[in-house]
């Protein structure tokens, strides 16, 4: 490591997102992500591999946090129900965050290869959660259909977060994904 | 067009399709399919633009055919009904073919690319099956959820159909993993 640069991981995600934003993501280069930061080329690949792993740096955290979350549910919890408390956990990480949120989706969707890697995140997600309601003790398919299900509610809920008028809490929203999911599958 | 080869498309696809499994897909070469289908390598450009083409083929008409008949659906029906007989529909397609589609998954299984190539074909398959939706006259988020489902039940459904032990039609596969999901998701 060289000399220390206070928060210059945070400083350098937030010079990237806004140059993706101003210039779009292929025309960015790191040397101006660096610039824009007040660092170096060389302090932004202490930090990041390259510039597509500014983006998806907390995946696998996110993933981690939402599995463990569904692990630690009581065990009287239904494996919906678990999920949820995955949602509530996944949650708490975007407190506050919606602005930066926002701004990184708009540069994900103009871009077919980072919309790729985001479907990507999503499928080993689903898996993730697939096994770890396998170790809860649920048979298949149910497990790997509450895990479906638990992603897509994220998916679809994250975007009404993003796009809601108001500045309401995500939990909130994916509390009412599921309950809208609930709906569209209940039973005759 | 050069002179006529009896089902040269079909043959050019099983050879393709057992040359993946016996020396891989990223091993297997244009010249290598035409052989063992008796073509050449002319032949094997003027039906598929690359190898990868042999595999998702049909994945733009199957994804019309989901859609039409989902589109099609009986305005009575609801929404996750729909989606059902979308499911029926797409099913048929399938019929006589588990063999053809076990090795197709294998070579898909075994290849990241591969794997992220089908990925991107369920996503567009959910984008198209919203829009269905929502011009049968379904809100969001009721249609991008109802979406999510029946691409979910598709997926966990087709793998559930490959791997049964018993000759079952997909169909039938496809009402169980829908019955299983409104089980799973079912309100308290």
């Amino acid at each position: 490591m060289g000399r220390w640069e206070p928060n210059a991981r945070g400083r350098l995600a937030k010079a990237a997102l806004e140059l993706y934003g101003e210039l779009g993501y292929e025309q960015t280069t790191v040397a101006e992500i660096a610039k824009r930061a007040g660092l170096t080329e060389r302090t932004f690949f202490r930090h990041y591999a390259d510039k597509r792993e500014v983006l998806f740096d907390g995946s696998g955290a996110l993933q981690e946090l939402f599995a463990t979350a569904v692990a630690e549910a009581p065990k009287s919890v239904a494996p919906i129900d678990a999920m949820m408390a995955g949602l509530e956990a996944v949650s708490t990480v975007f407190e506050g965050r919606r602005e930066h949120a926002r701004q990184r989706q708009a540069v994900i969707v103009a871009n077919a290869e980072l919309q790729e890697r985001e479907l990507i995140k999503l499928a080993s997600m689903s898996t993730a959660l697939a096994d770890t309601l396998r170790r809860r003790g649920v048979e298949e398919p149910a497990a790997s259909l509450t895990a479906e299900v638990g992603v897509a509610v994220f998916k679809i809920g994250f975007t009404l977060w993003l796009t809601a008028p108001d500045e309401r809490e995500m939990s909130q929203v994916m509390r009412e994904s599921l309950a809208g999911l609930k709906t569209v599958t209940a039973r005759d």
